[in-house]
């Protein structure tokens, strides 16, 4: 049963769980944000899609033995999450150039990363989640050395399954945008969620953006393409 | 014999050597820039403060096993050098937190980094240096993975010499940046110049500032302050 409202963040709300302290429910929103909340919109039905499409995303990553927050499906907006302690890291894996890196480093977009490159930002609204190194995220998070090397291979291999799985519907993953928490116990898995909202998808042969990407350019109808991704990953 | 100039940079003539290919001569001048070159000024002496104290440095570290490009001094402003290929990145040490650190990150001013943070930045004056991790650094440059965590560790190795160095003139190092080059036969070699325009070094007993954030800053005079760093190194 769901408890009181613990948090509310731009895409989502996080309520507790009566009686069960270690369960959240994630209640996705219809909010789109975007530039660090700078681009804001509602758009009627996005809380519906990204919920059923994250839902499927982490069923297909707990079939490949990827640990994660995830533990059921509860109706067509919520789902049913562990709860976890976020380490404040965003975890960005790119597979092709596109988006920030093209304007912060010289690398034009549609660039191949081989091996997938691995960007952390600490998330920190009021310093715009600044890129770190490795010794600013030990030194900003409680995660070990160890850790943190084991979140970015797991990032990447999370990456691989991603691909895959997204190939399946003729989408390419270009980039994707990971968090991870600590369980009650310690275990560090897997959380938040991966939607067009944490990922660029690009249909494979029109190279049409099927992501957020349609709101932050003005592109299109951004539940149009929502409402696409979730049909195709219907049919598999 | 002092060749054609090769190079112009902000702080420092690069110049070729009649007849030995492998060498350069460095020869500082007056100017002062900072904030990537938006403050400018130019300051009688500074040449040879810079040119005199990076000497010093550079040959106290070759006493200390460290391979670097300095070959002698060649006058007041001058130094003979290998010629080497510059990697592309300004590697920064950090052994007490000051700077744009404490902008960029939720880390107040003098918090003491043990062990000493790393950063590298690529060196791109339309991009503005930006702050990159070790994955770029391998994609935008040719060192390999392994010459990367060698140039990391020579880097911080190289803080505990200066350290040293400089607590014998009662100067605190706070951080400082350095560059690496490879030299014709493919060795890795400190490279650049050492001096207060690329160390933060605060006096230990009163804390003054006495490095190039006095010019940055406006804090008083800047060739005092070098008189009085080279006069202390001259001691010793
Ligand atoms: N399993 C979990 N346990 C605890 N918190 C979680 C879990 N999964 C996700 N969260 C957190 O839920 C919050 C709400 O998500 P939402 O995406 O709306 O946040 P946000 O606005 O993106 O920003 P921020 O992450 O900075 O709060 C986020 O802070 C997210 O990290
Ligand atoms: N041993 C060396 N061989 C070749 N180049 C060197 C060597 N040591 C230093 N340099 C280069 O000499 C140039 C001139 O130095 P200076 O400090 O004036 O440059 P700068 O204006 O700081 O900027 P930039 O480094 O971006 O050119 C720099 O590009 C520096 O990297
Ligand atoms: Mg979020
Ligand atoms: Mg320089």
């Amino acid at each position: 049963m769901k408890g009181n409202l613990l948090y509310e963040g731009k895409a989502k709300q996080v309520f507790n769980v009566v009686g069960e302290e270690e369960k959240l429910i994630l209640s996705y929103k219809n909010d789109a944000t975007a530039f660090n909340g700078k681009k804001k919109e509602s758009f009627v039905g996005k809380g519906r899609y990204n919920n059923l499409i994250s839902a499927k995303i982490f069923n297909y990553l707990h079939e490949k033995g990827i640990p994660t927050h995830f533990e059921k499906g509860l109706n067509e907006t919520e789902q049913l999450v562990k709860k976890t302690t976020i380490i404040p890291l965003e975890v960005v894996v790119r597979r092709i150039a596109a988006g920030s890196i093209t304007r912060r480093l010289p690398i034009k977009e549609k660039t191949p990363f081989i091996p997938p490159l691995v960007e952390l930002f600490f998330k920190d609204d009021v310093l715009d989640d600044p890129l770190v190194n490795d010794d600013h995220a030990l030194l900003l998070t409680d995660v070990t050395k160890e850790e943190l090397q084991m979140i970015k291979e797991t990032a990447v291999a999370i990456g691989e399954h991603l691909a895959d799985f997204f190939y399946l519907v003729n989408l390419s993953l270009v980039d994707f945008k990971l968090e991870f928490g600590r369980t009650v116990d310690g275990q560090i898995v897997l959380s938040d969620e991966i939607s067009p909202d944490t990922c660029r998808l690009w249909d494979v042969d029109t190279g049409e953006k099927m992501d957020k990407d349609v709101f932050r350019e003005d592109l299109g109808d951004l539940m149009d393409v929502y409402n696409k991704i979730l049909a195709r990953l219907e049919e598999i």
